[in-house]
This record gives structure tokens, sequence and C-alpha cells, in this order.
């Protein structure tokens, strides 16, 4: 559980009401499933029940953005709206300059979404230099850091309670 | 008291009559809460009455955009209709480059927010490379700079009274 | 075929119904037409047929984003609309900055044609330092990498399935 | 005067008819009154009579443009709206990395307001690595360089004219 | 004429019933003023008549993009609307931060005028750190590179045609 940070609430909230999205990238599969658990579990100690956390997955993370309005509106179709999403991609440096526009632009576009589709929209994006540092925050080096999708989990529960009606 | 800068209001504001939101992020306590309270007591001192202080949290700063409209609305919808809002933050240089996307993505939402909700958004974020740094701009370093919430404040209060009617 | 990411799919999507653009630029033509058939490649293996891949071109990528939309238009008028676009581009830095503005301001105009248009746009776009980069990704160095037009092409079909009705 | 650029007007513009606003930030403010002086004297000597030259301030650079809309907005209420907008800052690094998150969020959201508010606004803003710089582009610096107001107040006369009715 | 690139267009185009206009900053004439010419005569070659090439100009770049806007409704309100704009601009780094927070905001707002304007806005700016880099590509250095107004004046004409009606 996290030290400092994004993992303290200010209240206890209570999840049994509300419906979770997540929604990932399919990159970095080992890293990217330590960070969906970590989410999950989380939610769940705030009182998400299974059948109201409903995960899918992108290819990459230039499609989580659009992705996510899409699910937003599969769910809303379907009379089973999301009270928040959590978007879950690793992003790591490469070679060339792609890791640098893609992050800006998903970055910005998972910003604007929490105002376009008047739902919380959580960042659950890592931009790392090194795979080693996506893996120590997706809790995978045993004794350095956290796995942050806990705290993407606790964020989304107290955003969406949050929510005016 | 700000020796240059903000500080230094161009005319005497009376904000007895405005309400005023303070909403801060959670991460580094300890210079989060001095900041608050910079902001709380210039409030004061330039005639916002305690009743008319409402102060929230969120997450971390990449949640203060929304949680910025969340809180207008909220406040809103209660008939407390906020004159302006303060949102806080302190972020710090980490080994990712996680800093440089949430830095570059919360000011720009803060900024467009002021256009959105049509109510002024002061920028209480600090974008710093230490954590020295920040204690020294939330006043916590004797004898090297004044509390920057301090400027918030006054700068919530002024902008708050030049809002068109 | 892709070793890992965007090229594996998390279903088996059938494409037979869709109808997918290509639009490129026509600067490194050599690489872009290597691009352009790995993606056209990647859309026949997913069922779309000759029929419904439709190949469009700007001069350059700063052109991309407005052509993508002509494009989409011209189509709709036609009564053959688009299911996904793909923009594809290659750009690599030269001695002016011509490469940053340019990746910076195409990348996120494709990102928000996403919502504007309301149909898939893949980022077929290489941002890269050197031209021997892009030759890489676009399997033009035998024993290197595979070619990414394959991933665009299985992306925009997968994006394209999931869109809401 | 200005030797080359902006100063340079393409024809005789007559500002007899315009309201021209100045905004000015009112840090570093030995440096602003110098290029608001130069604002105004250019603009004087293009015709605008000094009751049509409305002056504010706002506390930082952050506030210029949320404040050029009040401004407008003031202004229109008032029965005598304002032709064109310059706003005027003077940003200057310094050891954190509010300078950049600064001088690019208040750059775009200048430039937008444009757009928002089918006003010109004037890019007055100076982004300087040294107060040094700063003050030559004032005309504080004897022999050096001319005081860039002049040219604000030359375009900002230059634009409105060229607004279309 | 080009080698590669912008220069090759994909097909004949006929530009004998298009209206294009230019719109030039003021600053770095020399250079500017053979770009202009540049792309006058290509649009020429393609059949765009002289009394169809409409030609204005602004202070600085940083008015490029609402100045066209200004064009744009201009041409629209006498009755002779353009089907393409071509703003050119030459942009080349200095001491302070002023290029690049200018390069950045200026090309971003064009590309979103083309979605605004619902006309294609061509980028004829030049973003260079030297005044030769800026010189050879207005093909003023012998020898050296081609005038990428050329390229701006085919890529007008092109995207013109492409207009959805």
């Amino acid at each position: 559980m996290a030290v400092k940070g994004l993992g303290e609430l200010d209240q206890n909230y209570d999840g049994s009401k509300l419906r979770i999205g997540i929604i990932h990238a399919r990159w970095n599969k080992k890293i990217i499933d330590a960070l969906v658990d970590g989410a999950v579990q989380r939610l769940k100690a705030l009182g998400v029940t299974d059948a109201n956390i409903v995960i899918e997955s992108v290819p990459g993370s230039f499609e989580l953005p659009y992705g996510s309005l899409q699910f937003l509106q599969r769910q809303q179709a379907k009379g089973e709206p999301l009270d928040a999403v959590i978007p879950i991609g690793v992003l790591i440096k490469g070679s060339t300059m792609h890791f640098e526009y893609i992050c800006d632009s998903v970055t910005k576009a998972l910003m604007r979404l929490n105002f376009d589709a008047k739902v919380p929209i959580i960042f659950g994006v890592l931009t790392c230099i090194t795979e080693e540092q996506a893996e120590a925050r997706a809790g995978l080096i045993q004794g350095k850091m956290h796995n942050h999708g806990e705290d993407w989990g606790a964020a989304a529960v107290e955003m969406a309670s949050k929510q005016p009606k």
C-alpha cells in the first residue's frame, strides 16, 4: 500500500455503488498486467464489486483516449454507464522521438476527456526512461516502490464519489 | 508578505462579499499545508470571512483541473457558488518523465478552465526541480523566500473583484 | 508479423464489413510505400476486401490531419463512409526545427480528429532522428524490425470494430 | 523607432477612431512601465487619442489571458468596446520550471483568445533568459535595442484596422 | 523546382478556377519576398490567374493565424472567397525563448485554423536556427536548396482541389 501520496484517501469512500472501467494498452504486457491487478485490488478493497469492474483493452497508448470514449459510450448504450475510467499504459523511451510525441498527446487528450465526457478519467500512464522504472512502479521490483495501480484505483473511487449529481 | 510581484495589489480590494475555493493535491503534505495556510491568511487579511473560504482536496495534481470543475459545480448546486478557485499542488522532478507531462497538461488545463468555467482560476502549482525549491516557495526555509500561497490569495481576491457582472 | 505489441490482437476481428482509408504523405516515398503496403497486407489478412481499402495522398505530414477530414467527408458524400483512417507519414529530423513543430502539431491534430470526426484515426506517423530508423520501422532492413504498417492495419480493424453503433 | 520588423507598417493607419486596451502584469515593474510607455507613445503617434487608450493590470502573466477577456467584457458592458488588446508581461527564467510552463500556456492562451474574442490580441510578452535581455527589449539599455512596446502599439493599430466589419 | 517531396504532385491539378490567398509576415523581408515569389510562380504554373492570387501582410508571425482568419472573412464579405491560404513567415532563433514559444503557438494555431475555417491552410513558416538556413530554403543560396514557396503553392492548389463540395 502506498506510504504517501495518492494512496492516502481524505476520507472513507464507499465504492459499492460505483461502476469503474479499466482500459489498458497491450504493450509491455507483464507490467500492464501488474498495474491492472493493483488497480483491481484497490477498487475491491474500497467496496467496488467484481461485477462493477469492467476491463477492456486497446492496441497501444495512442488509442487510450479515443478508446476510453468508445468504452464510455458502449457502456452507456448497454445501460451500464461507468462512473470513472482508468486508462492504463506503459510508455518507455526508445531511440526515435515516438515516446515524446505519444506521451504528450495522450496525457493532454486524457486530461481533456475528463471535461468532454464529464466523467473522471484517471491518469494511469507510466512515462518512463527505462523499463526498470516501469517495473518498479508496477510493484514488480521487490522492496523498491509500490504498485501505482493501487493509487489509480483509489483515485477513481474518490473522484467518482465527488462527481456532482 | 511578498516584497515584489503578485503580492502587491493595484488597489485596495474588499473580499468581504467573496466566496473563494481552495482545492489542493495531497502529495508533499507539509509543503501543501503551508501553501494553503498562506493563501488562507491572505484571503482573511483582504476581508474574506472564514465561512466563505471553502477547502477541498484531490489525490494528485492531475486531478486538480477536473476536480476544480467538480468543486465549482457542487458549490453551485448547493447555492454557494465560488467567485474564484485556487488549485494548489506541488510537483517535483523525479527520474521518469511524469513531472514534465503532468506539469504541462495541468498548467494548460487550469488556464483553459478560466475560460470554460468563466470564473478566475489562480495558478497555485509549484513546478520544482528539487524539494528544497518547493519548501522555499512555501515559506518553510527561514530567510529565503515568502510563502507563495499569499500571492495566490491576493490574486484570487483581485481577479474575482474584476469579474464582469 | 509483429512479435509483441500492437500486432497482437485481443480477439479475432472480422474486417469483411469494414471500409478503411489510408492517407499518406509523399515525402520519403520508398519508406511510405513499404508502410502502406504493410498496412494493406494486414487489413486483407483480417478480411477487409480490396474494394474497401481506399488510398489517398497529401503533399506532406502537415496536411495529414486536415487531409484526413477532407477524405472522410468526400467518402461520406459519395455514400462510401470510412470506418477508420490510417494517416501515414515519415518525419526525419533535419537541421532546422521544422521536424519538432510538425511532429508535435500533427500528432495532436490526429489525436483530436478522433474526437471531432467520431471515427478512429490511427497514428501512422514515424518521428525519427535518422532515415535508417524509419527504414527499420518500415521493415526495409532485413532482420531488424517488423513493418509498423502491419500494426496500424490491425489497430484500424480493432478500433473500427469497437466503435459504438 | 524600430529599424526593421513589426515597427514598419505596410501602409498609413489612422488610429483616431480606435479604442485600444493595454493590460499588464505587475512583476518586473520598471521594465513593464517602459514597455507600456513605448506602446502608448506609438499608439498616440498613430492617432489613437488619450481617451481611447485604456490601461489595466493583473497580478502576473498567468492572469493575462483571462484578465484580457474580463477586460474586453467589462469595456463591452460599459459601451466602450476595445478594438484590440495588448497584454504585456515580462517573464524571466528562474531556477524552477515555472518560467517554461507559464510562458507556454500564456502564449497559447493569448493566441487562442484572438479567435474566441474575435478581437486582435497582440503578443506583448517577453520570454527572456536574463533580466538584461528584458531591459534591452524595453529600450532601457542605451544603444542596444528599441522598445518593443512600440512594435506592439503599431501591431494593435494595424490588426484592429484589418478587422472585418 | 523541387527534386522530391511536396513539389511532386500526385496528379495534374487545374488551378484556373481557384482563388488563393498569401498572407506574409514582414520580418526578414528579403527572405519573405523570395518565398512569396516562389509560391506565386508555382500557383501561376498550375493555372491560377494573376487576378486570383491575393496577397496581404501582417506585422509578425504571431499575427499570421488570426490575420489569416481576418483575411478569409474580408474576402468572404467582398464576395471573393479564398479556396486556400498560404501564411508565410520566417522565424529565426534568437537569444531569448521568443522563437520557441512563437513557433509552437503559430504552428498549432495554423493547424487548427484548417478545421475551424474549413479551408486548407498551408504551413509556410520556416523555423530556423540560423538566417542562412532560411535563405537556403528560400532558394537564395545558389546550388543549395530549392525555394520552399514553390512547394507551398503546389500544396495550396492540391489541397484546395481536394476540398469536399
